[in-house]
C-alpha cells in the first residue's frame, strides 16, 4: 500500500533532508519513525530534498508499507515517535501510480527577511536577517525579469545534480509588512540553491549595491561566479507541492501559509 | 545617566528574567553584556520579570551608568556582546527620574495557541498547542466577565509577591487565522502567572469542558484553587509596556506585533 504525507519540520538542527551516515537528517529520522509503527524497514521518497538548515512547512512525501493502519493510526502513532522538530501534517492512502518526486508538478518556497538594525532573537535560524536598509522595489523590478522559462545556470550550485538548468519560474513575488520581507517563488522544479541564489542576488540590488537591470544580466550570462552571494538558508521555507487535481492531496492548510 | 532600552528575547533557554545564582537568566545575561560596554558593573531594572520559557517581543530595562556612549554605541556595541537570543531593540537616554517598573502604566501581553491535531515542528517552545477543537466564539464570550478593576485572587501563582490582588484588565482580546489563535491582555499590571491562569481557564470553556459564566464565577470567588490549568509558558509573549507620553519612548515597531 502506498501512503502519502505531509511533513512540517525545523531544518536548523538537521544535516539536510537526504539520508547521510553519521549526521542527523530528516529522512532519517521519520524513517526510523514511520518503520516503527509499520514493523518492517519504511523507505521514504520526497517531493524535494532541502539543504542543511533549510525549513519546510509542508514537505510532501510517498512510502510503500505491508502494515494495515488508518491514517489515523499513521498520523498520531508517526507523531508520538518522531522528535519534536519533525511533525507529521496529514496523512493519506494513494494510488500507486504517485510519487512523491516524479508526480509533483510545481514547488514553492519563501524565503523570510529580517530587515532591521539589531538581530532576531525570537526567530534566530528561523528568519534570514540584514541590517542595512533594502529597498524592495528595486528588487521588485529587477526579479521581474527573472520569471518564466529560462537556463537559470548562473544561480545553481555547483554541486547540483539536475541534468537540465532550464526552469520554469512562475512567479516571484517580494512582500514587506514593517521590517519583514517575504520572497515567495513557484516554479516546476528548483536548480540546488536557487532560491538563496536568486534571493542573494535581490538583495545586492535592495542595498543599491548593483543596478536593478543586473539580475537579469547575470540569468543571460549562465555563469554562476556571476551571481550574488548564497543567502543563509535560515531563512528558506518550502512550502508547498503541487500534484494533479486527480490525487485529491489536501490542500497546504491555511495555517502552514503563516510562513 | 540614566538609559532606557528595548529588549527581544527567547525566553526559551532562561530560567526566566531575573538574577539566581548558577542558573541562566536573561537578566544576568544582559548585565553582563552592559557592564562590559560601561566598563563598571551595571544593574538592570525591568519593567516586568517573566518566567522560566516565556518571551519578550520588547521588555523594557533601565541603568545607570557613568560610561559616556552614544546610544548608538549602546545598541550596537552591546547585541555583539548578547548571547543570540537576546536583542537589544532601541536605546535612549532617560531622566532620572523614570524608573522602568514604576512609571509603566500599562503592560500587554500576546499568548499564542497553535488548534491543530498534529503538534508544532516550526514554532516548537514559541507556542503552546491544543489538537482538540476549540471554540474561540465561547472563550470570548466568557473573558468578557473578567475585563475590568477586579481582584484577580483566583488566577494568581501561590508565589506571588504582589501586595494587592487587585488589578485593571483593560482589554481581552481573543483572535484566530486559520489554526493560529492569540489571546492579548493588556492591563496596568499583572500578577503572576495571571496571563497563563486565564487562558488555562478560557481554553476549559473553548474546549466545552465549563460553561461560558465558569470564569466569572472563578474570578468572584477569589480563590486560586478553582481556575484552570495554568497554560504553559511557550506561548507567552511580554509585547510591550506603556510609560507617560512625556518619556518619548520609541513606539513598538510593527515588526514586534508580528507576535
Amino acid at each position: 500500500m502506498r501512503i502519502a504525507a505531509g511533513v512540517e519540520y525545523d531544518g536548523s538542527r538537521f544535516c539536510g533532508w537526504q539520508y547521510q551516515i553519521g549526521q542527523r537528517t530528516v529522512q532519517d529520522d521519520l524513517q526510523t519513525a514511520l518503520s516503527s509503527i509499520a514493523d518492517h524497514p519504511v523507505t521514504v521518497v520526497t517531493a524535494g530534498r532541502t539543504d542543511t538548515g533549510v525549513h519546510a512547512a509542508c514537505q510532501v512525501v510517498h512510502f510503500d508499507v505491508r502494515a494495515e493502519r488508518t491514517p489515523y493510526q499513521w498520523l498520531r502513532g508517526t507523531n508520538t515517535r518522531l522528535p519534536g522538530d519533525i511533525s507529521l501534517l496529514w496523512v493519506k492512502e494513494i494510488p500507486e501510480d504517485f510519487h512523491a518526486r516524479f508526480s509533483a508538478i510545481s514547488r514553492s518556497y519563501r524565503y523570510i527577511l529580517l530587515n532591521r538594525p539589531t538581530h532576531p532573537a525570537l526567530l534566530r535560524g528561523k528568519v534570514s536577517w540584514n541590517h542595512r536598509e533594502i529597498d524592495e522595489a528595486a528588487m521588485r523590478s529587477a526579479g521581474a525579469h527573472l520569471v518564466g522559462r529560462q537556463d537559470f545556470s548562473s544561480f545553481r550550485a555547483a554541486g547540483c545534480q539536475a541534468k537540465s538548468p532550464v526552469r520554469d519560474l512562475r512567479h516571484l513575488r517580494i512582500g514587506r509588512f514593517a521590517n519583514w520581507m517575504w520572497f515567495d517563488m513557484v516554479a516546476d522544479a528548483f536548480l540546488q540553491h536557487m532560491v538563496r541564489n536568486i534571493v542573494g542576488t535581490l538583495i545586492e540590488v535592495g542595498l543599491g549595491k548593483r543596478p536593478v537591470e543586473w539580475p537579469a544580466d547575470v540569468l543571460a550570462a549562465r555563469d554562476r561566479r556571476l551571481a550574488g552571494p548564497t543567502a543563509p538558508p535560515d531563512g528558506l521555507y518550502l512550502t508547498s507541492i503541487g500534484y494533479p487535481e486527480r490525487f485529491e492531496l489536501p490542500a497546504v492548510a491555511a495555517e502552514v501559509r503563516y510562513w
